[in-house]
């Protein structure tokens, strides 16, 4: 075994430490204050504090992911993992020095997406993302759909109403975002009544909107619902054990053949 | 073979070829996009330009249904399905020139409703609105009762506050309307407020009204939930090949048939 | 068979049939339209011609409702039925003439109420109100907990808040509109600031009640959906003719004690 | 039998006594009417009578818990109890005479919370907040994911709009406070126009931010219900007495068996 295969080794093990992942944790979450701090107002001496602390806590993530990089066998593997690619992205783009004030907004928010570390670094978080994000290709032909009620009123509401109030109507993405805010019936009745002086009957303009897309949404919230209780079910049935009744007949017709040929 | 059969053919391969449904839902969204920038103020270059294009896609959108209708084998069949009547309404209509300014704008809408084609060409969407009108006759006497409810309490509210705010209880039609805006929470303590000032007891017409249309609405996405469940149940079922219980219990007594008859 | 048998039989028929029951459904359909245009401003001579077609409606249904008493083969059944008695104290209230402006407006609610009939009258409806009903006493201890909590956070409310503002948080019951408010999300921010400024910390009693029922509520309607899922599921196997497992298991039970006994 | 082990066995026949729980109900109602009625304006008479009627329901309280803690057979068990525990120290507090205005309102709270021991009294509720508590652990996870949103999306928040309005976006505890009104749709174009004027991209923030939060809120309620119906129906085939698919496979498996054996 050389050096080097003996510090991967040992890396190796430390990766896999529960202490040492409990400690990466802290520090995950002890960056996280800092951030929050960050945004009161704070006497410079504090100010400059945790200018060190954050970059204590950059250098400690540097180290950090070198040791789950060396300690990785295959290093290949390493970069398949795309929470592997976010830690290094974050880590280095941390590490740039950045005095300028426009490019020093950006620092911050890197600094800030940090606490997302926080899902790559505990496995329910990531497992928990995981079926979140197999949730969504499923929506996509119900997003398509609603996307295309939005447009098509969008389209109509900017054609009628434009003149009305342009700062609403102004345009179709305009008249989206204000559709939207129709859809969450945020103030939408005085939208309504804003066109409703002019267009009498506008009234079914967003009452058909609200109906169409609540009841696509809805849909889409029952297809969810009912996809997701049956791949539960069927997944507890396997790990029960049990036999599909597809299975019960075909024992059965095992035994009925059996007692015809003894005849 | 004569000509027109051949030409028939042809179109009808035509018709089914990948690429060229490719090409007009490419066309479509082209066509949904020009609709967008429309809605922009644009120099008056942009405007003549996007006129050209506007009939440049009524051309193709004409080109492409005869496509579809001559390459029909049987043309009666072509007008059974709703869908082609429909593109076939929206291209004929966009054909009409119209320069009047009050139908200029029944025009646009027609080039609106273009956008909906997306919902005709692609067959997940086709289905996915199917799924969806399929649903709504089940729900036909929950809207009854719905809209029951709905009367009853514009009716009373309009007797007692019509007096009081005109312009949201002058009328039944106007104060279902109000009340749609209660069901949605939309500012409705304001409604409630002035009402309770000169009726102080009118919080119990509120509060009821509330209960009622979101226990009516609860009720029927509950309705919704377990059929559509039951549905996909049983399909799921057939397609995995699964007997019932039923079938079972039939092999069953056979198997006690064939032991009794042996003794 | 005396005339008074040979009336009721006829009567009997006259109830059950279909083309009496549209006529009925019509008439109340037609009460309901003239009790809309009655809310509407109108000339003189419209509202004398309303005025007659109330008291044809009335006459009406008393007709009807004698008729269905007539038909009615044994007397005290027919008060057994709780929409019997309904329609009956509707229709004699309507009879008595009421000049008095005080009592005039008690007229036009019992009028309104006469809507109610289309849910006597349809049979459709009247099954879904008692299977509205039926769901009611499940949900009694949870809206007992949820009024627990709104008790609680009331008496909290109007302990601390009511020197703030005695609109909002004067008494008890006023403190409890003011939680229904919050619960609905319309302006609690509003509710929650002004209170924030004399006592910083009470975003939390804010957040722990939203948090609270909303929760209850949740797990309300969980309750529900589920409750209703079984019974439906229940009832399909029943009418399927589909058998328990536990009857299969019986089935099996008795296959192996015949082939043991055969030994 | 001693004495006191007489009076013990008295005690806890009372205590098992419906009439007893009956009438320890009323008291509970009587005092949750008392903390009621002191949230009006009144005459001084009535707040002296009110004054007397509290250390009448106090001394009540704490004779009834006495009796309790008495007819415990094991008094060990009696501590090991939450809700005994809960109901002693409200009874206790309650003892502690306090005149000065500021404990005045601390005492005000602890007779509030007397009407907590509702739950505590009555099985059915104690059951239901058992079963939200459990309900609780399972949550977890989805919580801390949303809590990171939320934190992320409130650094985010207020490093960009701080400036813009200290009041709503001032520190990451505000701007947690600001996200969650945004999340419960109360008046969040207003908070969005106003950061659009600056940043005109921000509602991409506030559309992300929804879209998040929904999504995830949707996940998790979807997984207490499925989690819920899997316990329901686990335990209603349990009480059905309903045997499992494989059980019914080991039997049909002992059917073949005893046929292989006999050919």
């Amino acid at each position: 075994m050389t050096n080097t295969e003996k510090l991967q080794s040992q890396f190796f093990q430390l990766r896999s430490n529960k202490t040492f992942e409990l400690f990466v944790i802290l520090v995950i979450i002890f960056s996280a204050l800092v951030i929050g701090v960050k945004t009161y107002d704070l006497p410079p001496v504090v100010i400059k504090v945790i200018h060190l602390l954050d970059w204590a806590i950059t250098l400690f993530f540097l180290v950090e992911i070198s040791i789950r990089f060396i300690g990785e066998p295959e290093k290949r593997k390493f970069f398949n993992k795309g929470w592997n690619i976010f830690d290094s992205v974050i880590v280095l783009v941390s590490l740039i020095p950045i005095e300028d004030s426009e490019m020093a907004l950006v620092g911050r928010l890197i600094r800030i997406f940090r606490v997302l570390r926080m899902v790559s670094v505990i496995p329910e978080l990531r497992m928990l993302l995981n079926s979140l994000l197999k949730a969504l290709p499923q929506l996509g032909y119900v997003m398509l759909m609603l996307f295309i009620i939005f447009y098509i009123y969008a389209a109509v509401g900017s054609t009628f109403f434009a003149q009305l109030n342009p700062v609403l109507w102004g345009d179709i993405s305009i008249s989206m975002l204000t559709l939207f805010r129709v859809m969450t019936f945020e103030d939408w009745t005085d939208v309504m009544y804003e066109t409703m002086e002019v267009y009498p009957f506008s009234w079914m303009f967003f009452l058909s909107f609200i109906f169409l897309t609540a009841f696509a949404f809805l849909n889409m919230v029952i297809g969810i619902v009912v996809s997701v209780m049956e791949k539960e079910n069927l997944q507890q049935r396997k790990e029960a054990g049990e036999p599909t009744l597809k299975e019960l007949q075909a024992q059965l017709a095992d035994v009925q053949q059996m007692l015809r040929n003894k005849r």
